[in-house]
This record gives C-alpha cells, sequence and structure tokens, in this order.
C-alpha cells in the first residue's frame, strides 16, 4: 500500500469519535446521567452559571473553528475541505494535552456572522481555538471575540507559530552568543503570521526588526492601505530602512520568513552578519533549500519534520489550553503567550543546545507540562482568570 | 453517597469526551494524520465535496442543538443550565446506536439566528437533532432547516415522542382487539409534543381524533390566536365535539396526555368506551396516578420507568439517525417516522404482547437494528437520498 492509500484509510470514517466516561448499561445509569436525575445537574447550574465548568464537558472542550478560507497552502476550499484539518488539531489536542476539541467549520465567510456565530456557542466551550481563517478577517474575528467573550480565544495559525518562532530565536541566539536586544532581524512575509511572529519579537525585546512584503520593507515614511503595516511600521524599522529583501538582508543576523518558496538567495546569506539565523518556514518548499544554505548559516530552522530544529505549532497550542483551561483563564494574553515561548525554549538545557537542537521535538513529553505550568502562571500573575466578579458581570 | 451525590459525581467533568481512532506517536503518525499527509486528504474533498462523508467525521456525527428554553420539566433555564441533557442525549447516541454526537448549546433564542447558525454549521455534521426548544419557535426552526438542508434535521421532543407513542398504541390496539381507524382518540395538551403526537395518528390511520388543551376541544367551528391550533382543527374532531376534556372523554377508546399532573379523573375513565387504553405521559407527575386508574383502563404507560410501558424517546432517536445516517438520507420524512413506530411496535411478537408489554424495554438490544433497518427502507422508497443531483445542486 502507498504512503497516500495510507494516508487516505486512516482518514476513512473521520480521525475522531465520542466516547463516554461511564457506560449506560440499564435502567439505573439512564435515570442517573439522563431523565430524571440530570434535572438536578441542569437546575444546580441554571441556580449558578459557573457551575458548568464542574457538571458539564465545558471546562475541557474546546472549539476548533473554522471558515476553510485558509487552509494550510490550500487557500480557500470551503468549510468541508478543511474538515480533515479541524478534526487532526482536535486529534493533537487530545493526544498531547487531553483536551477535548470538536471541529467546527463553518459555511460563512461573513466577518460579523462568524464572530455572532462564535459568540452564540460559547456556552459549551471553555475556549476557542481559530483555524485557518484568511486574513484580514482573522484579525477582526479574533480581537472581537478576545473582547467580548468570558473565555480564551486563539488564533493559532498568528500566535502558535509566533510562539513557536520566539522559543526557538531565544534558544539559537544563546547558540550564537548574541541577544535578542542587540540584533538585526527581518521578518519577511507580512500576512497574519508574519504580523503576528514580528510583533512577538518585539514584545519579546527586538529594538531592530524590519517587516518585508512583496513590495518591499514596510517602513512608517511610507503610507499603507493596508492598516496593519501602518500600525506596525510605527513600531518597527528604527533606522527606516528601504528596499527589497536583498537590500535590508544586509548585515542581518536574523532572517524569519514566512513567506514563500525560494524568496531567499545565497548571495542574501552570504551579506547577512557573522553565525546568521535562518528560519525559512514555508511549507512545504522554505525560503531556501536547506541543503543549499548549510554552508553559509549557523543556525537553520524550517517547517519541515524532515530537517533539524523544525517550528512546529503543536509545540505551542496544546499545552497553552492545557494551561489556560487548568487554572480558569478568561484569555490568552501577552504576558501568557511570552511565557509559553519560554516554557518551550528552556524545556532544552543550555548545554544540550547546539546548531541542530535549538527546540524541542514535538513529542517531548516534558513540553506540555512546561507551557502548561508557565501559561497558568502567568495568567495568575495578570489577573486573566475567572472570578466570582467576572462570572456574575456576565 | 445518596443518589443526588451519586448523580453529581457521575456529572463532574461532564459525561462525554473525545476519541482518537488511531493514536499519534511518533512523527510519521503526525505527517499522516496532520500535515503534509492531511493536504491530499483536503485536496480530494475540495474537488468532490461529498467525499466529507467518506474522508471526515460527518457520515456518523449528529449536533444536539438547543437554546436551552425548554429544558425537561424546568422550563427556560439558559444554554448553560441545558448542556447536561444534551450532554446525556449524545451519550445515548453513542451508546445506543455509535451514533458521535456533539452537544451544542447556543446563547441565542432568536429564530432567525438559530436557524442560520445551524445552517452555518451544517459542513461539520451528518445530522441535527434539535432538541429542547419552545414552541412556536421550534415549528418555524425546524420546518426551515428540514427545507433549506441537505441533512436530516429532527425535533425529537415532537418526532421522537409521536413516534414512541404510536408504537406503543398499535400495541395497546392489538392487546385490545380494535384498529385504529375505528376508535375515538383524545390527545389532551396542544402543545409541540401533543401536536406532532395527533399529527402521526393522523397519519396512521386515525379517523376519529379530538386535540384538547385547556380552552377545551380544538374544533374548526371555532378560530385561534395559535394557526397551528387551527390548521389541526381542519382535519381533526370530525363530529365537531365541544367542551372539555371531561365532556369529549366520553366513550372515547384512548386517552393520549402530554399535558400536566392530574387532569384525569377516575370519572373520566368510566366515561371511557369499554377497554380503555390511557398514555398518561406528563413526567414526573402523570396525568393521572397509574395505581389510581389501574382497575378501570385495559392498557396503561406512562413516561416513568418505574412502571410497565414506558413511552421513552430513546426507543427511537438512536434508530433513527442510524438508519438515516447510514443510507445517506436527506431528509427525516413521515414514511420514516411511521416506518420507525411500525419497527418498534413490531419489535414484540403478537403472541407475546399483553397488558403491561406493549412497549419493548429501552435496553432491548433488537430496537434499534428494526428501526435502522426500517428507517433506511423507507427513506430508499421514497429517494429521500443523497445523489449526485442534490449533492450537486448544493
Amino acid at each position: 500500500m502507498g504512503l497516500l492509500d495510507e494516508i487516505m484509510d486512516l482518514h476513512r470514517g473521520g480521525k475522531l469519535e465520542t466516547a463516554l466516561k461511564n457506560p449506560i448499561l440499564n435502567k439505573e445509569d439512564l435515570a442517573r446521567v439522563y431523565t430524571p436525575g440530570v434535572a438536578r445537574v441542569c437546575q444546580e447550574i441554571a441556580g449558578r452559571k459557573e457551575r458548568a465548568y464542574e457538571l458539564t464537558t465545558k471546562k475541557n472542550t474546546v472549539a476548533v473553528v473554522s471558515d476553510g478560507t485558509a487552509v494550510l497552502g490550500l487557500g480557500d476550499i470551503g468549510p468541508e475541505a478543511a474538515m480533515p484539518v479541524m478534526e487532526g488539531k482536535a486529534a493533537l489536542f487530545k493526544q498531547f494535552a487531553d483536551v477535548d476539541a470538536v471541529p467546527i467549520c463553518l459555511d460563512t465567510q461573513d466577518t460579523e456572522e462568524i464572530i455572532s456565530i462564535v459568540k452564540a456557542l460559547a456556552p459549551t466551550f471553555g475556549g476557542i481555538n481559530l483555524e485557518d481563517i484568511s486574513a484580514p478577517r482573522c484579525f477582526e474575528i479574533e480581537s472581537r471575540l478576545r473582547a467580548e467573550l468570558d473565555i480564551p480565544v486563539f488564533h493559532d495559525d498568528q500566535h502558535g507559530t509566533a510562539i513557536v518562532v520566539l522559543a526557538g530565536l531565544l534558544n539559537a541566539l544563546k547558540v550564537c552568543g548574541k541577544s535578542i536586544g542587540q540584533v538585526k532581524i527581518v521578518v519577511n512575509g507580512m500576512g497574519a503570521a508574519g504580523l503576528s511572529v514580528a510583533k512577538m519579537l518585539l514584545k519579546a525585546g527586538a529594538a531592530n526588526l524590519i517587516g518585508v512584503d512583496r513590495i518591499g520593507a514596510l517602513t512608517r515614511s511610507a503610507s499603507y492601505a493596508n492598516a496593519h503595516w501602518n500600525d506596525f511600521a510605527l513600531v518597527s524599522n528604527p533606522y527606516l530602512e528601504e528596499g527589497k529583501l536583498s537590500d535590508v538582508i544586509v548585515d542581518a543576523d536574523v532572517f524569519v520568513g514566512v513567506s514563500g518558496p525560494n524568496v531567499l538567495t545565497v548571495h542574501d546569506l552570504q551579506r547577512m552578519a557573522h553565525d546568521p539565523i535562518v528560519f525559512a518556514m514555508a511549507n512545504p518548499i522554505p525560503e531556501i533549500d536547506p541543503d543549499l544554505a548549510a554552508p553559509y548559516v549557523r543556525v537553520m530552522a524550517t517547517g519541515r519534520s524532515d530537517y533539524p530544529n523544525q517550528i512546529n505549532n503543536v509545540l505551542c497550542f496544546p499545552g497553552i489550553f492545557r494551561g489556560a483551561l487548568d487554572c480558569g483563564a478568561t484569555d490568552i494574553n501577552e504576558e501568557m503567550k511570552l511565557a509559553a515561548a519560554e516554557a518551550i525554549s528552556s524545556v532544552i538545557p543550555t548545554a544540550d543546545l547546539h546548531e541542530q537542537y535549538i527546540i524541542p521535538d514535538a513529542f517531548d513529553p516534558r513540553v506540555v507540562e512546561s507551557v502548561r505550568a508557565a501559561v497558568a502562571g502567568a495568567a495568575v500573575r495578570t489577573g486573566a482568570l475567572r472570578g466570582a466578579s467576572a462570572v456574575s458581570a456576565k
């Protein structure tokens, strides 16, 4: 059987099913988990709504919500075709962090409708993982839902990638003996993921960071149709560098690509600072072929599992929701995201770090626990927790 | 530990969880069920949408949707408090018919919003089970969704009850040697369930059936604010009987109560025809105490598990969705509902029928298989099936 047949076979009938925590084998079981017994449980929650976290699946259940508009590299393939990805995501939530997740693929691309649907679904779920929703709608949808819901909302394509990139970069910088506040960083690709990566690096202390898209380096001396670019230009590119990628790459210590295949050349690498760090995350074809780049870079990371240093979101989202659900977080705020990144990087002891090992393996069992604890700690520190007042205010 | 503690304990953390059909234990597994392997599966479905039935969880997954407005006898307790019932329902779907069901409790009571949310959710699911939505909104929501979606939509509170009542009545009539076309039937309580029961009995051949509510017998000589009552009066009460329940009960062969506690008296029973059949389904307190009624009735059924002949929806909804999903039905139409009722009643061989045994036990393993086969057969007969044209028309 070929690999494709094997993959199709594994998907037949879907990848998930429902399981009962307790079987219903006789009238006594039925009377306890359904009528008439269940009525008392309903009344408890009707009297005090936050008891839903204790007496229903809410506390451990996350909705994985997509409209199918930006699925993997495939683009707008529709809600039905997006399902295998959302099921896969839900499967990873369960396998890595024992989070129960429900794939929800929506047959609408209307921003306001998606917002109101997810708000209406919220009583059922303890958190919302947005997935594969195209920019710029994903920004509005995420920020409105974060503001209007009292459960954590997280757009993994933006923040999951950003968190794992930061985790890897912190370790890559250690390997090179550089510090984030002193390096020049070029982020290529200013879509949803690229913007989120760039903002996270700024929050982590990057001082000289330049965002580049097809039109060249973003700078505050220009004005863009994309409001997110204008906002971003105000806080980045301090020396107002202009030009194409091949211009601003000169003397850069770090290249982070969230763009497309083969946009970075060996000539570019040759003009970077000493000990260049290259994160080429376009998938499946990176911004530069890792084998081609090898002689010219000190540390290289990609999104691929067949090269060292894979930047894989699965290092982040299971633990981040595990932590948020466990501590009763009402949000996944910037401090929690930074804490997650630091937790991922700190899984590898400094003594063990080297050029081919800056990020833990996706199956390293220490990762989820480390992220969970760090995220919960940050939630407590920042007060992003369910409390009597927050619940009664709802 | 008392019963209430036991019930609370069984509900802690909820009654359901997600399970993986195949574990994800290493990079090879990850590459098959998630990126990059999953992309090929997405592309297959993007190219031919109906492959979602084969390559995702859609075919075996039903959404159990409620807005929490008419939960059990508790009324409008809200979406959070409705969750234990919807989880229980989902658990029964799995236990009895291996249907994967997802509880979805919505934070809106707006008819149009509920309709558009369920339509947007439809790509994810193979069927929609509406639950505990108050009348009259439940009628509009169900009929619109049946018309506008190409997956089966079923409001269990209406039709599940109607199907099981008909199943029981068919056998009760056999026990009494009477036939449905010749008996006088009084249905008391003209809410969503009562109307649905009455209409189902008419469809099954009842000729002399009178609907009664608090204002008395419905008749086409009167005019009602409730449009559903006017429609119903046109097809029922052929002899234009008027008056209260205690008036029209005279000479009735069958009383079906979907109303409230203790509205039927021994005096009423004494004036019914010989061998009276009484279905007193108000829960937890029936229309007449079964012990009080015993000397005066030939066959008695209730909604309670502690008396013989329990009219329990669990006899219907698992098998009806099992059948609809298995055959690729696009609807659960009247023929399929009638077939389900006949299938339930036929589980008990005529020779085994007696006054205390007109309906199979909820745990009788023959029930689901019998309903499944009958429902699928009726779907095929009536052409309510997914086909190339139906799919491409979407």
